[in-house]
């Protein structure tokens, strides 16, 4: 048996707050929601230059307990270099969480790496060579993390083997090329939809267990895909997370709106031993019980206000 | 490296019905709620030769989606024996489901086993000789299997090496001196509760993968454990069970009556790849919705009942 390799670390920051990724610490929750796609007013209002609506959709992930945001432009017929370096200004005006800068226009990314201020993740990378010799010089550049897919050529390997090549492709490019810190490559090991092929589940867990036993990299995955065209969604997405973590699964992008999937992370960091006392757990807990309560009290009193005196 | 062990197969059957518990398998509720264990009502008609609050247990956990029944009749200043004896055959008259038989009490075993027709679990033995001297004879003479904890002299051992060791010594013993087959042996790898100590999540999941890696063995766990004394207990529960099955936990005694609970092993089994195209998920997704459409046709119906004609 080899040595373990080391569990690397990735920092990201804002101008003023650091957030670590890595196997130790609590899971990394990067909020999703600040993304148009599918979503036909937001992206009416961007086009009519109006980003009201990103402002309601930060304060939500952030009081979802989000603890990285990812900020997507991607609306059809704008430029979308532009909008992004305008949200980016905006969402670091309203938050000191850190961003991931999640674009596939070249353009885009590094007008809004140019934007922020801090070390952004840079949402995505694959191992094709166009994309890694577009994208590596620039997640230099910016002294930024990177999230890297290994598909290549637009082909979605199935079988973990040939995903960890990709890995190891992408890990010795962007190390020894282009000088990038292997800590700050995040491979998403990608989690297909299990209703599509129920091995897809246990073939991600593998190649999650592979890449930590590896190389130690963090990986994140969007949380959600699993679950995608199968009843039930939030509770497969919430068992699929501690699955996912007990594998090595430091970070995922999803929408911390969803209280069930929250708890379902913040419980496994629990029993991973990343809380500890219980600290955040307990945290949550009063929380919820605070919320419900004052819920309660105003249902009450505007039940009140409806009676008429007698 | 080493060749991988076999994965083991437990089988358990009532008079009718036959389960598996193994690797491969979907994962075994074993149904924990016929236990008059601090249900004081329960206790006392138990004590006056009622056993009628068990038919309601019965059909609330096998309502549940419980897999096998955990029978426990353990009540101060009773006859336990006797009392296990009866409860054996008026649970075995209500339903098909195998059963745990569940006693510190060799005698009430003894009179459990003999009472039932099937292949029960024995609920449990301890790594201690003498407990394994007066355990194993039963198990091995009533073609059961058994649960084994891997603890000694009322000593749990907080290290995963230590219950190594005594796992070791309950296989060796059980299939050596007693000639009881390696897949009746079902290990609980002791999952304490994390309150008290943030480590011991870990230190459970790596006992599991170790178990499994060197004898392929199944296990088993009191779901509820982890949580003790903790607030959102049913959360931590919900999250420990997936993170326990990636890891090689193939059964566990909960109480069926949870929704999240069961449902977060049924997603489990899903995205581990044993529940093919998700037939089973569908189905309980199916009946809940089908179930929430009755529950809330009764409330118009009863609404409707209460309002009087204009």
């Amino acid at each position: 048996m080899t040595e373990p390799v080391a569990l690397r670390q990735t920092i990201l920051r804002s101008a003023t707050k650091q957030v670590t990724i890595g196997h130790e610490h609590p899971f990394c929750i990067i909020g999703e929601r600040i993304n148009p796609t599918g979503r036909k007013i937001f992206q009416e209002a961007l086009r009519a230059g109006d980003l009201s609506l990103i402002e309601k959709d930060v304060a939500a992930q952030v009081a979802g307990g989000a603890d990285v945001l990812d900020v997507n432009m991607g609306v059809p017929l704008t430029d979308e270099a532009e909008l992004l370096e305008n949200a980016i200004r905006l969402v670091q005006s309203l938050t000191d969480l850190p961003i991931c800068i999640d674009s596939s226009v070249v353009e885009a990314l590094e007008a809004g790496l140019a934007a922020y201020q801090g070390r952004a993740l840079v949402n995505s990378v694959t191992a094709e060579d166009e994309r890694l010799a577009a994208i590596l010089p620039l997640v230099k550049k910016y002294d930024a993390a990177v999230v890297a897919l290994p598909n290549d050529h637009d082909e979605i390997p199935m079988e973990s083997g040939k995903r960890i090549e990709l890995v190891g492709k992408i890990v010795r490019v962007a190390t020894e090329e282009y000088g990038i810190s292997i800590d700050d490559i995040v491979i998403d090991p990608l989690a297909m939809p299990i209703g599509a092929d129920s091995s897809v589940g246990a073939t991600a867990l593998e190649t999650i267990r592979e890449i930590k036993a590896r190389w130690g990299l963090n990986m994140t995955c969007g949380a959600s895909n699993v679950s995608f065209g199968m009843p039930g969604r939030h509770a497969i997405n919430a068992a699929w997370l501690p699955l996912a973590m007990g594998a090595g699964m430091t970070s995922a992008i999803m929408d911390a709106r969803t209280p069930a999937v929250v708890e379902s992370v913040r419980a496994a960091d629990l029993l991973l031993g990343h809380d500890e006392w219980g600290g955040t757990w307990i945290r949550m807990h009063r929380a919820k019980v605070a919320a419900a309560a004052a819920a309660e009290a105003a249902a009450a009193e505007a039940a009140a206000a409806a009676t008429p005196a007698p």
